[in-house]
C-alpha cells in the first residue's frame, strides 16, 4: 500500500443494514462535518439481500445506490471500501471477495465464525495488500483512549487485575423469540463472541496478549419459540401455534484469564443480567493505580492514583469531554456528551485517515485473528474443563 | 397559519455559525436519516458577517449556500425557515423581520435582550401568522420528557419543590479572557440569561409558572483582560499589552421562586463552579415522589416513588434509553446512549412536525416571553433587594 | 477555668432521654474505649418528667441513676457536666440553673427558641466561666473536618458559593399525625431550626458569618391529625375522632445568604422531600476547587481540585477511612465505615478534652448564638419579604 | 441443648485482643443497649499471650478480668461462651478444648486452616452439644439481609449469575513490609481465606451451595521485608539491615463456580486493587430482577426489578435504614448510617438469643466446614488446573 496523496473521496460499499448498518452509514455521514478527513467518504452503495428493504434503507441512511447482490458490489471498479456489517457467518466470503478486487476491508466483529476463516481473510488482505480494520468500536471512546494513555504512560504502573465484564439483558426472559444471534450456524457463538469479544479486545488492547484462559460457557434457556411466519414478514395474519427452536449458542460466558506481562483478570458475558442494558465495564489495577469504566456512562473514566497524598485519594470521575481529550475537541464544549454512536465516528475517521496515509489502523484483521483465538481456546477449555493455551 | 400537506422540503436559513450554529446544523443533518420528518428540511443558506468564515462553515456545516447580509436571506422566496444562532442583541432584529416576510422562526435563547424586544416579536410572529419556536432544547431530553410525563400523569402527586443548578467553571478562572458573553450589551446579561434562563424554562415546563421571585446576582471578576487584538483576527504578530475590560454582567445568579400552583423553589446559576462542567440539574419533591435530572448524564433519570413499598423504596436510576422512552425509539438499542446534540434534533423535528401541521410547537416565543419576564424580575429583585411579582 | 489536671471522671447528668438522649448516652458510652480521654465521663444520672419512662432508659442506656426533677440533678454536688437534650423551650431554664450552679454544659441545638434566651444563656455561662458547648454534631463528621481543613490549607482558594440542603421526608404525608416538633411553642420553628440550622452552621463553619439573608418559609400542611389520646398513653382503647391541630411551624425554609468574605449561598431545609432520608448535603465552590458532602455517605467527600492535570481532572470520592483522617484512626482500619452516631463521640470526646484542658471547646454558645442570630434574621426576612441584615 | 429459661447473662472470654478482638469486644458492650437480649453478655475475660499488652486491651475494651493462658480459660467454671479471635493455625485447639469443656462457641472466619481441623471442630461442637458459630458478619448487614429476603421470597426469580469481589489495596505496595496473614503457617491461605471466604459465605448465603470450581491464586510480591525486631518490639534502637521473608500465601485468588441449584458465577479477592479499601461487592442476577452491594456503602442496595412498567424499570437505591429493615429498628431513624462494627453486634444479638433458646445459630460450624471445604477445592483446583468437584 502506498500513500494516496490525492483529496478524492472514498468510495464505500456497505454490505448489511441491520442495526451495524445504521451505525456504520452515521459515521460516514457524521465524519465529514466534524473531522474533515483528507479524503472524505462517498457513500455510494449499499447491500442487502432483500431489494425492497435495502432500498428503504438506502432512502434513509443517504447512500447513492442500493445493490442485492455483494459479488457484484465488491467487484466495483468505483468502490475503494468494503464495509462488511453482516451476520458472522458470510464475513470471510465478503471480505475475502473484496480483498482479491483490491477494496481496503473493514468488518465488523467477530472476525469470522471459526478462527479458520479469520485466518484465511487475514492471509487475504495481507495478501492484497489493502487496508483492514475490525470494528472494536469501543476503543476509541474517548474514556477508553484515555485509559490506554494512561497505561501507555506508566501512570497505573505495572497492570496486575483485568476485570472485564459485558452484561446486557435482553435475553433474560425465556418467552423473548429466537433470533439469528441465538443460532450457532449463523452467529458463530453466543455472548461470547458477540459480547465476550469487545471485552477480549479491550483487555488485549489495555493490557496485552491473553496467554492462556479457563472458560465456562452456559444456556439458560435451551430452546425458544420462533416468532410467528407472519410477524417476520410483516403481515398481519394470526400467528400459527408456536413452533419451538433449539438455542445453539451460550447464553452467559465467563473465564479466567492470564496475561503475557503477568497480570490476571476474568472475562464474563452475559444476556441475562436484568437492569444490565449495555453495560461494558471494566475495572484495571495496577501497581500505582486503578481505572474503570462502564460504556452505559462512557463520557467517564474513574481514576485512582496511588500518587496522590494519602489524606486525598480517591477515585476521581473524569469527565472526558475536555477539548484535550481523545477525539472530543471535534465535538461540543467540555460536560456536553456524547453517545454511543460516536465511537464509530472515530473508527471511520481513523480508518480513513490510515487508507490516506496508506497504513494500517488498528484493531486490523490481526487484531481480529488473535481475538478469534482467544474466543476458540475458551470454547475449547469450556469442553475440556480446564486451562488451554491461547494458540 | 394552514397545515401543508406537501412533502416537499423546507427550505432552512441559518443566521449564525459559531457553536449554536454548529448544534443547529447537526440537528437538520440527522433529523432526516433518524426520525422521517414528512417534511425534511433542506440546508440552503448559512449567513455570517465574515465572508471567508462562514463560507468555511458552510462546507464543513454542509449547507448550500452562504451569505454575509441577514436582511437578503430572510426576504428570499425560496426560504420557509429562519433559524436565529446570533448573540442575542440581534435575535429581534432578524426575527421580526423574517416573520414580516413570512417565514417560521426557530430561535436561540434568551429570546432578546429585554422583555420589550421579546414581545415585539411574540407581537411579530403572530402577526405574521407564522410557527415560532424558541430553542430550549433540553425539554426534549428523553430523561427530562420522561419526567414531564410523570408529573403530568400525576405520578409524583402535587408538587412542592423545584431545585434547579446549572453550574459551569468556564469562567471560573479570573485569566480567563473577556468574551461577548460578559458584555452586557451584546448578551443581555451574564449566567442568567445564558443558563438559568434554561433552568427557568425547564422549571415552567415541568412545574408551572413563576409568580414572584427573590433574586441575588454576583460580579465575581469584575474586568478581564481583552485577547489580543491579533489573536481575535487570528493573525500572528506579538501582542500588546493586555487591556481590560470591565464584565458588566453577572458571573453567578440565584433566587428564590413561588410557582403559581404553591410550589416553591430556588434556581442557580454559576459559571464559577470548579468541576461542573455542564451541570444543568433539577430536583422535584412532589407529595407523592421525587425526580432528580442532571445533563451531565442526560440519559438517566432518577426517580423516587412514594407508591412502593416502604422496604423497597428508593431513588431508582432509569436508563432513559428504551424504545418506549420519548424519541429513544428512533436511535439505538436500550443502554446506546445518545448525547447532547440529540436534543436538538428532537426540538428540530417537533419544530419540522409543527410546520407541517401548521400548528404552533412548543416552547414558542410565548414560553420566550414568559421566560424573559422572569429573567427581567429577577434583575429587578436582585436590584431592589426584595420579592417582586412577576409581570 | 483552669485545667484541672486531676484525671477524675466526668460526671454527667443527662437531662432528656428521648432520640438525642439515647445518642448522647451511646457516644459517653463508646468515648472511653475508643478514644480514651484523659478523664473518661461517669454516667451519673439521667433526668426525665415520666418516673417509669425515664427508669427503662436508665437502664438501657446505662445509667447509675434516674431522676425526674432537673433543677434537683443540676444541682448535684457530684456533678460536673450538665447535658441538655429536652425540647428547645427548657434549654434556657435548664442551661442558666446548671451554669449558676457551676456546671460545664453541652446543650442541642438550637441553642433555644429565640434569640434573647440565647443571648442569656451566653452570659450565664460565661459569666460561671463553666465550659459550653452545643450539639452540632455534623461538624466532626471525619469528611466535614477534611473538608475543612481544606479550606483552612486554602486548597480551596476564595470560597464563592455555598450551597446546603438539609433534605427529609418524614412529614411529606399529610397523614402523619401531629408531633411537639410541629409546634411553635415547644420547637420554636420547623425545619428551620430543626435542620437548616446545622445547615447553617456548617456553613459558619466552613465559609464564614453569614451578614444577610433573604428567606422564605412554607407550611404545606397547615393541620395535622392528633395521634389518639389512648395511643399517646399507651393504652389500647379504641381512638376517639380524631381532632385536628395546627401547625405553627414551617414545614419548609429556603434562603439566599451573603457571607462576610463575599461568598454566597443558599440553604433550604425541608421534612417534604420524598425519598431524602437524612440528606445533610453541602457543594463548596472555590476560585481553586470544589467539594461536596452528603450526610447519607458521611464516610465520603467528594472534592476537585483545579491543580489536577486538565485532562485529570475530575470529582474524586475520597473514603474518608484512612488513619490519617480527622478521628478515624480511633475506629477500624480503611473502608470500614462509621455510622451517624460516631459524629456524637467525637463530639463528646472533644468536650471532655476540652474541659480537661479548661479550655471552650466549638462549637460554642457563642456559636448557638450566631446561629440563633441568623435563624432569627430568615425569620424576619420571611416576613419583611426583602433581605434582611444578620444582627 | 436445651433452652435456658434464666435471664441471667453470659459469661464471655475472648481469645484474642487484635482487630477482630476489638470488633467482637464493642459487640458486647453494644449488643445491650440497643438490643435488650434476653441474656446479656458479660465481658469476663479476656486473653492473649502477652500479659502487659492484653491487659492494656482488658482496660480500654472493658473487659472484668485478663489472662495469658486460653488453656485455663476455657476451662473455668464460670464461661459460658468462649469466642475465638485468634490467628487460624490455633482455631481448632481452642474451639475442641472449649467445646470438651461444654462452652458454647463463636468462632472468627475462616474456621481453621484445613478442612480436616475444620471437621475435628465441628464433630468436638456437636459431640458437646454446645451452640456454634462463624463469625461471617457481612451476613447481617442489613442490606444483606433485605437481599436475602428478596431471594427467598422469590422476588429475583431463579438465580443465574452471582458476581463477588473481595478487593483491597493494603499489600498493593512491594514495600509494605511482611506480616502474620502472609505466612501459610499461621494464616492457612492469603486473600483466599481471609476474604475471599466472606465471598464464598455470601454467596452459599444467598444462592446456595457450591458444586465446583476452577481456580487461579497468584502471589505478585514473592518477598517482603521484615519490619525490625526493634519496631516489632516497640523499641526504638535503629533497624538492623532488612531481613527479606518469602510470601507463602496468595496476594490474589479467582474462580469461577458452579451452584446447585444451576446457578454460575464468579469470585475474587485480591489485596492488590489500588482505591477499593474494603470492596466487598456482590452482583446477583436473577430471572425476574437484580440485586447489587457493595461493603463501602453498606447501607444501601441496588435492587433491579423486571416486574416494573418497562419505561421505569431501573436499579434503585434502597436506604436500609428504615424501620422496617432488618435489625435497622434499633439503631436510628431513616437515614442515619450505621457502620462496620454493626454488623458485629447483629451477629453476637443473635448468638445471644441462639443461645438462649438452645438452637444453633447459623453460620455454624457446619457452614464452616462446607466454606473451607470450598476454599479446599479452590487451591486443589489452582494446583490442577481444571475444574475440581467441591466435596
Amino acid at each position: 500500500m502506498t500513500p494516496n496523496s490525492s483529496t478524492s473521496p472514498i468510495n464505500v460499499a456497505l454490505i448489511g443494514y441491520a442495526f451495524m448498518g445504521r451505525a456504520h452509514s452515521n459515521a460516514y455521514r457524521q465524519v465529514g462535518p466534524f473531522f474533515a478527513p483528507r479524503r472524505v467518504p462517498r457513500m455510494k452503495v449499499i447491500c442487502g439481500r432483500s431489494g425492497a428493504d435495502v432500498e428503504r434503507a438506502r432512502k434513509s441512511l443517504g447512500w447513492e445506490e442500493s445493490a442485492t447482490d455483494w459479488r457484484d458490489v465488491v467487484r466495483r471498479k468505483d468502490i475503494d471500501l468494503v464495509d462488511v456489517c453482516t451476520p458472522g457467518d458470510s464475513h470471510a466470503d465478503i471480505a475475502i471477495a473484496a480483498a482479491r478486487a483490491g477494496k481496503h476491508v473493514f468488518c465488523e466483529k467477530p472476525l469470522a465464525n471459526s478462527l479458520k476463516d479469520a485466518g484465511r481473510m487475514l492471509a487475504a488482505v495481507e495478501k492484497a495488500g489493502v487496508a483492514h480494520m475490525i470494528c472494536h468500536n469501543y476503543r476509541r471512546a474517548p474514556a477508553v483512549m484515555l485509559a490506554k494513555q494512561l497505561i501507555s504512560d506508566g501512570a497505573l504502573g505495572d497492570i496486575r487485575h483485568y476485570r472485564g465484564t459485558y452484561l446486557q439483558d435482553w435475553m433474560s426472559d425465556p418467552a423473548a423469540p429466537f433470533n439469528w444471534r441465538l443460532d450457532r450456524a449463523k452467529a458463530g457463538s453466543g455472548a461470547l463472541g458477540d459480547i465476550a469479544s469487545h471485552s477480549i479486545d479491550l483487555a488485549r488492547f489495555l493490557v496485552g496478549e491473553i496467554t492462556e484462559v479457563s472458560a465456562d460457557l452456559k444456556t439458560f434457556v435451551p430452546a425458544r419459540s420462533m416468532p410467528p411466519t407472519d410477524a417476520r414478514r410483516g403481515s398481519r395474519r394470526a400467528p400459527r401455534s408456536r413452533e419451538m427452536r433449539t438455542v445453539t449458542v451460550d447464553d452467559a460466558a465467563m473465564a479466567l484469564v492470564h496475561f503475557a506481562n503477568g497480570a490476571i483478570g476474568s472475562i464474563e458475558a452475559t444476556r441475562m443480567a436484568p437492569g444490565r442494558k449495555n453495560y461494558n465495564r471494566f475495572e484495571i489495577n495496577g501497581r500505582l493505580g486503578s481505572i474503570a469504566f462502564d460504556l452505559e456512562r462512557l463520557n467517564e473514566l474513574e481514576v485512582y492514583f496511588e500518587s496522590d497524598p494519602p489524606h486525598l485519594r480517591g477515585f476521581r470521575t473524569i469527565m472526558v469531554t475536555e477539548g484535550s481529550h481523545p477525539f472530543v475537541g471535534h465535538w461540543w464544549p467540555p460536560g456536553h456528551i456524547i453517545g454511543y454512536e460516536h465511537t464509530f465516528v472515530h473508527t471511520v475517521y481513523d480508518l480513513l485517515e490510515a487508507i490516506t496515509n496508506g497504513t494500517i489502523p488498528t484493531p486490523s484483521f490481526i487484531d481480529g485473528v488473535a481475538n478469534q483465538r482467544v474466543l476458540t481456546t475458551m470454547e475449547r477449555s469450556a469442553k475440556s474443563r480446564r486451562w488451554e493455551v491461547v494458540k
